[in-house]
């Protein structure tokens, strides 16, 4: 199991090169591997998948108990489905793998994409359920991956040619309920990015030429890595009654009447979101996890002499027995004590436990925690109440580190210089600007160009008034809006 | 939610038509949904769904206990690494669907297959990963879907050309603990097959023209459904070190030397064993659920009248507060008991709590169980001793049920006469057989053309000894073996 590449460890500093710093943390801490011979497809390998698996879990509860039923698709989408949205085709039709054929070359008769997203596997089914007003909302998400043809530099979780995410479509009768489950979305994402893996993030109406292919209007939360980008995580999608038309979304209302319904969809990444995790939150040392997704919580290092080995490997089987609520590893491995804190603070495991003959004496243990890298004494008897106590602080600490290194980052920039340097200084820029409608894009594309970073949109988590004039076209500005450069 | 179809129940019998039985229970009690139009994709509703999260998570339990751990792989093989191994190949190569394209057109430099199955993608990982004797034993398993162009005619859950399985494959250095973890997984199988899905089964040993591509030996369970067809299910299979070669997975022993690793995977398809599940223990009625896997183990149905609407209203809510341990729903809506009654026995939900008026005045409720049909009177003091009792017997009595059925399903047949007798009046022929070697294949071919019938091969659980001659060729008999028809 002991690989060489841990004894190592990350031989550059996160801050002087991301990429290397990023590259050699899912190569040393066992998380993904890139030797597998399909350009952009990567091994998750068990410490990733089993984190992964976890924030399913956590996701998928949630959007449960808020009334989504779980569903599985078929993952091929035959091309006319796939064509009967023309924006949407527009739009992913350049990232489709298609499967053409099978077994000796047999072509089939209509060739078949794999799903880059669901809408239009999804929707001719909708069409076949939902039949009257009695039937909506009608809440459905199915935990999935997906893939698309991506032309942009690949890096594991980040961006990939295979996803892993959820992906949420919700029916309803109004206009006005479909937005509600968009204010119901950005809540979801709070509860997991924020609460549960510690990701701060601002929630964005997407500029009208950076929308979904088909959508009304997106709305996404923007995360801010540890390199001064932004990442892209959870969206959801009002696609109003845009794919209701050629999907036949229909239902009969209180009056009798055959009405269009309105459709939304919500896409949390997870691997991607797995990937900004792990980002934001580890250092030059290794990964650092949440409390929920850290596939151990708690690491046992025996403090091993050839005298008094036995006793202090009880006490340790002891220790794990008492935190059996946890999960709990003992590493009995034979190696040194220096090397096991090594790997384990590679793995991110938040606390380490570390119990020596001296301990024994005193009736107490060393108690380790990942997040402030602090050692501490503590009283065997006193160790659960220690536990309970980080298993409180230790999300809400990382969440408290990542605020802060979050909010510093936006700058107010006043001239287009002003948001160059922002740019430079791996900062995000908050600028006045002319319009998020169509007629904005290109000022878009200037800063595209120049100074290869993008718009992100409006917030809507609060409104924010624009003032003077865009910092581009000098034109009166009607939106204040955020530039950053993103993965 | 209440979809017509429910209201009207299944109209032919189990008994008669087993066939459009399971067809009818797949749409009313809303599992499947065959109108899809990909011909043998089928999406997986809502109620299916949550059960096959549960098998699913039960099963990944019991592997991570027995120190598998959890991988995602690429879910695309490059035809070169699908043709290393000959064998494996030439029987998988025509159930494959081929990726070939993307985007408008633009052609892949090689194709690339969906997988069938992941030997191939993961074994040139597997020679990335492991080194040395230390390494060993090395188990991982994914949980994944595949895809199989499947020529026979395709069923919901059954067979299709996409389904979802768990695949473990585990390397060891020598040939005898590759064979105790075939034994592992035949247990394995015991613990989730039998005791969580209450489907007896039989584990055979296949004979050498029926084994997994590229096998030394194939065992699977064979399952004898309500049909009189067996199916098979999990199916463990030793490689030996077939794919080791091509695949270059070796490792340093002890001695430094550099040795060949022996491989054994293991296959539970999960969505095939649903199919088995609901098929085997449903009845005319509906579904019939296994406690642990039922998404909803218990149902309140409060009998409303106009007078004392709310008290009723109020105790069923008590109830289902005082079960909260368990998967508890109150049906409030707007139907009559009757029909409420019809939906969830259809949904096969193993308890209903009916309380009215009446119940309230005796301090009691009615329970009716799913699985025998039976209504009783509960003091309402005893209600959660009586539901732990049922818990206790109900996946139980389900095993009883279906071992009972199963026994009585297998004859001895002396002659073909027998066998067809057997196989005609849906039961399992138990035959002397000239040999399950690739010698005795001509007998099995007569057996398959003759009498629509497969040898399933040893049994493996005990040891049978031939004696007499084969009922085929009536050659000398070297072995017993099981003729059955088959999914």
């Amino acid at each position: 199991m002991a690989k060489k590449e841990v004894d190592t460890g990350i031989t550059v500093k996160k801050s002087d090169d991301f990429s290397e710093w990023y590259t050699q943390l899912v190569q040393k801490a066992e998380l993904g591997d890139v030797r597998y011979n399909i350009k952009g497809l990567v091994v998750y390998m068990p410490w990733a998948t089993k984190s992964i698996k976890k924030m399913y879990k956590l996701t998928e509860d949630i959007l449960e108990r808020k009334g989504h039923e779980p569903l599985i698709m078929p993952s091929l989408i035959p091309e006319s489905n796939f064509k009967l949205e023309g924006e949407h085709v527009k739009g992913f039709a350049p990232e489709v793998f298609w499967v053409t054929e099978h077994g000796a070359g047999e072509k089939f008769e209509e060739k078949m994409a794999l799903r880059p997203t669901s809408e239009t596997a999804l929707y001719q089914m909708y069409s076949l359920w939902i039949r009257s007003y009695k039937d909506l909302p009608f809440k459905r998400y199915q935990s999935c991956q997906v893939w698309r043809y991506e032309g942009k530099m690949t890096r594991p979780f980040f961006r990939g040619r295979e996803f892993h995410w959820i992906e949420a479509h919700d029916v309803f009768a109004t206009e006005k309920e479909a937005l509600a489950q968009v204010k119901e979305d950005m809540e979801t994402t709070k509860e997991t990015l924020l609460e549960k893996f510690a990701i701060p993030f601002i929630f964005f109406q997407r500029p009208q030429w950076d929308k979904f292919a088909g959508a009304v209007n997106t709305y996404a939360a923007d995360a801010l890595m540890g390199s001064g980008k932004v990442l892209q995580l959870p969206s959801t999608h009002m696609l109003g009654q845009n794919f209701s038309k050629p999907f036949n979304v229909k239902f009969v209302d209180e009056k009798s009447e055959e009405k269009l319904a309105y459709i939304t969809c919500y896409g949390p990444a997870i691997s991607r979101i797995y990937g900004a995790m792990i980002a934001l939150h580890g250092d030059d040392k290794g990964l650092v996890l949440p409390w929920d997704v850290a596939p151990k919580q708690i690491v046992i290092v025996p403090i091993l002499f050839t005298d008094g080995k036995e006793e202090v490997l009880k006490k340790a089987n002891e220790l794990k027995e008492k935190l059996a609520g946890y999960d709990v590893i003992l590493d009995e491995r034979d190696q040194t004590p220096g090397w096991k804190f090594n790997y384990w603070e590679m793995k991110g495991v938040p606390i380490r436990i570390e119990i020596g003959p001296k301990d024994m004496q005193n009736k107490s243990v060393v108690v380790f925690r990942r997040d402030l890298g602090e050692k501490k004494q503590v009283k065997e008897a006193d160790l659960l109440k220690e536990i309970k106590e980080i298993e409180k602080t230790f999300t809400a600490n990382l969440i408290k580190k990542s605020e802060k290194n979050f909010e510093g980052n936006v700058i107010d920039a006043k001239t287009k210089k002003d948001v160059e340097n922002a740019i430079k200084n791996n900062k995000i820029a908050r600028v006045n600007f002319c319009s998020l409608e169509i007629d904005g894009e290109k000022c878009a594309e200037i800063i595209e160009k120049e100074l290869e970073a993008n718009v992100r949109g409006k917030r809507i988590d609060k409104e924010e008034k624009a003032s003077g004039n865009c910092v581009i076209c000098g034109k009166k500005a009607t939106a204040v809006t955020y530039i950053a450069k993103s993965y």
